[in-house]
């Protein structure tokens, strides 16, 4: 029904906010199958111009008005871009009222940077050059540092989880592969004992393992189901008698690993 | 003044959209030092009593009200937190029944999954993978897959914007560093040359490059500002002469250098 449709995900900055509520509302909405397009860096006339006779000539074309989510700030490119034939969702001016009355100060209508540059996003860099560094078991000696150790058998997430709670937290995140050598020894890796505090598994169904691995070796035993049941049921017993919990990733994405792991371990992310 | 007050970001899963939908709207009350606290997974009435009881013990003790950043679908834990001593800003209660009304069809009102897993996720992890494989240069043979190749200077910034392209996005970037040993050949590296059209330069401005410099290599001949300077020049220089539009990235965030290069290039986000 909503095929012809398209939202607008419009900002005068990255639109990376726009885009993020977009999103969140759109999936309330799960059948509705609409186009998206990001409208960033609109922070002109000339441009808002240009945006909006983009917007109508798509309304045009899909015989409906699109969806526009907007994070506009500047007031010039604000009354440009309500007059275009969209339903226009603003962010800014259904809440920034209510946080004026309730903290008492205007807002400074200049334009946002919140996905800016400051004390804390040195940190996020740095913690990003800990996860490159502390990757799949790298420089062992400065594991103490991290704020989290991730540990699970080779290709369960392990990888893309320090990266992203290095990028969006600033988390100092290390990662360990529990390996078949590992197994054998019937105990946690010498490296890791020290660092039981620290440690978070990842478990993966086996079936899921295999497609995952097979798209990197095809047909190699490392990727074989019967070798991927193996190191799964393996690891998970060594983590039963180390004590340490762990999470089964099979059907979550990385956002959702992430905020899992901060939740339950009371980080401040 | 905001001193004693105290922000939650609330939703029944990751809480990423209210996060970011609070950041931004607080980056427009810019003086005021407000604390930040996220309850994620709220998913059940008791949880949710949990929750009020924090916030209303954060009120009493800040002497002011909370401000709570909401994203909360579940009805049941809705009705809870809405009796809470707190200003509610709410994401869903704002926008969702507008777009039920414009695309004429209820919402799910079940618990959103914008961070879920589907075949972009499968793709922004294969990104991932590669944007891992690809940095600084390594394994030159499959560059021409990439959609973007980030070059310049060693620590400008290549590799966390990278990353942050392959996961936000899901776009193939690769990136290749300009080293000195280039700069005596006064041509682009051979490996860079059939990839012309990929290409986007980042620069920085030599004081702040020995800053970052400093902190891997204090006191090393790479970390002098002499050295940066000498090779913030050449590769500019390298860069005019084969016709690769730069980004001066000093005071900008991974979050915009990666906007901006999408939107310049006009790939699809």
């Amino acid at each position: 029904m909503n095929k012809n449709r398209t939202a607008f995900f419009i900002s005068d900055r990255t639109g990376l906010t726009a885009e993020t509520l977009g999103r969140s509302l759109l999936s309330q909405f799960d059948g509705s199958d609409i186009k998206r397009v990001t409208l960033p860096y609109l922070d002109s006339a000339d441009k808002a111009r240009d945006a909006v006779a983009l917007i109508n000539a798509t309304a045009h074309a899909d015989g409906r008005r699109p969806l526009l989510f907007s994070t506009l700030i500047l007031p010039e490119v604000r009354e440009i871009i309500a007059l275009s034939d969209a339903l226009i969702l603003d962010l800014f001016e259904m809440f920034i009222a209510p946080l004026e009355a309730e903290l008492g100060t205007p807002s400074s209508h200049a334009i946002g940077r919140s996905h800016g540059v400051g004390a804390s996003y040195a940190a996020r860099m740095d913690a990003v050059n800990y996860a490159l560094s502390h990757d799949d078991g790298g420089i062992t000696r400065e594991l103490p540092r991290a704020d989290i150790v991730l540990i699970g058998v080779s290709r369960c997430g392990k990888t893309p989880t320090s990266l992203y709670l290095a990028l969006q937290f600033g988390i100092y995140a290390a990662n360990y592969p529990l390996v078949p050598e590992d197994f054998a020894a019937e105990a946690l890796p010498a490296a890791l004992q020290p660092l039981r505090g620290k440690l978070h598994g990842l478990t993966i169904r086996p079936e899921r393992l295999q497609q995952i691995r097979a798209e990197r070796a095809p047909d190699s035993r490392y990727a074989s189901l019967e070798n991927c049941r193996h190191e799964v049921r393996q690891a998970e017993i060594m983590m039963q008698h180390a004590g340490i919990s762990y999470l089964d990733v099979t059907t979550m994405s990385v956002e959702e690993i992430a905020t899992t792991i901060l939740h339950q371990t009371g980080l401040k992310r």
